[in-house]
């Protein structure tokens, strides 16, 4: 992703952790030490502030050497700062402020991913806002591939510091996109070759009994009230998790592991040797 | 568990939320709705004090009704008081103080268990110490049946308030084992038809390429350091997670995740109707 190109944002985000400044472009704050070296890695451009702990200077002598040769200013600031600039006693001893991505539109999203029949999986979270959760998500999102990470238009859901760092640089490889409506939306994913999962705690077809569509959108949804009932019923499949009932149901960010991990089993893992 | 019979804890452990007072046996404060209710549905008689926010006293009429039929202390207190008393934002409005369950030997854990060759999967965590993750490991496991997780004898490992709020009521049911020294321990296991896998980042076989024991042992590493090399080597399996290569690895609850989803679809899953 370009951060300084791409259509303006026509989405209500969360306010970035770095102050807006009128008419200067968007700016967001993450902080974690893997979170911040994957921007750099991906998008040093987009820097633009650089705070660090003293003890931080060896990892991040590549960023110090950029920063002086591109004029982007550095602090070297005690933990105290850190926590204030961060809002979180887990910043890990850095945080970087940057040009906040320009959101990706779902249509820009589907041109740049191979067309059908090649396997592809995205993520739609109904509901999910614990950044911790979503952190998780967009790592385990990584780990097995999946090509984005899609949010209605409606959700002020959006990559914050904590989420980022929780993600260990995960954010920089799968794209969040706001994706309009969900009818439209999901008529647009339809168009592209994808089916639709619902994952449901209770009543649906076990995961491990299901062959699963290579291309597909896993819808999650939200801690606690879990996905709209009118998602549920216009969802192509419903997916559940078998277990042993004693729990009422798994974390939404292990479910997604679970599921993204069967998806690569069975659609990007080479089968077994025989027996 | 029955809290007040069995040995002696010869083991270290982090103190207790709830203050110690000599003489008097050790409790432990646990917060959160789901692990409340299930610490009461489970073992009641350990139940030594309720302090929960008005709002909450609807959902908890059961429980207090039984506080003041067995002469069991409850207070009325504010979201400051709740904050204070857990150390934590995330109390949802109750906690309980509760006599601490005596440690479960791992002979103890293995004469209650199923004999070969009946399925069993079992834990082994060497070195996870984030609280959030432990309890996120309890709720996986209690979905996927596992019938306990081990931490060597050397480990202060214990089941926090914010543990046991993340476990979401799980860790009411999946023992926590402190189970003596590695070697010692891992031949028990051995001894009763476990087999041992490691989990590494690197050169393991393919989950999805390799049968998993009915009984098996799943050994997880610390968050950033992974498993100690002797434990690796040692370890009758090496199993590895496939993905994309993007990111380094999952998070250690992940890994979980999807490791229990796995052992279950091959253990204890019926098959797939054919195609």
């Amino acid at each position: 992703m370009n951060p300084r190109s791409g259509p303006p944002s026509p989405w209500r985000t969360r306010p970035a952790a770095a102050r807006p400044v009128a008419g200067r472009p968007p700016e967001q704050r993450i902080h974690g030490v893997n979170a911040c070296l994957a921007a750099f890695a991906r998008r040093r451009d987009a820097l633009r502030k650089v705070y660090l702990d003293e003890a931080r200077i060896p990892l991040f002598k590549e960023v110090l050497a950029w920063c002086v040769s591109r004029r982007v200013g550095y602090r070297v600031v005690g933990g105290a700062d850190l926590e204030r600039l961060t809002g979180s006693r887990h910043h890990e001893g850095v945080c970087f402020d940057l040009l906040k991505p320009s959101p990706l539109p779902l249509d820009a999203l589907l041109q740049r991913l191979p067309a059908p029949p090649s396997p592809s999986l995205l993520l739609w979270l109904d509901g999910v806002g614990n950044p911790h959760n979503l952190g998780a998500l967009l790592r385990s999102a990584a780990h097995f591939g999946a090509d984005g990470v899609l949010v209605p238009a409606s959700s002020n859901l959006d990559v914050s510091g904590a989420a980022a760092r929780v993600a260990e640089g995960a954010a920089e490889f799968v794209p969040l996109v706001h994706a309009a409506t969900a009818p439209d939306a999901w008529a647009a994913l339809r168009g592209a070759g994808y089916r639709i999962a619902a994952t449901v705690p209770r009543e649906g077809a076990s995961l491990y009994a299901t062959g699963l569509p290579a291309r597909l959108v896993l819808v999650l949804g939200a801690e606690g009230e879990g996905m709209q009932p009118t998602m549920i019923a216009d969802a192509d499949l419903r997916l559940g998790i078998p277990g042993s009932g004693q729990v009422e149901s798994l974390n939404v960010a292990a479910s997604a592991a679970v599921l993204l991990g069967e998806w690569w089993r069975q659609n990007r893992s080479p089968p077994a040797p025989p027996a």
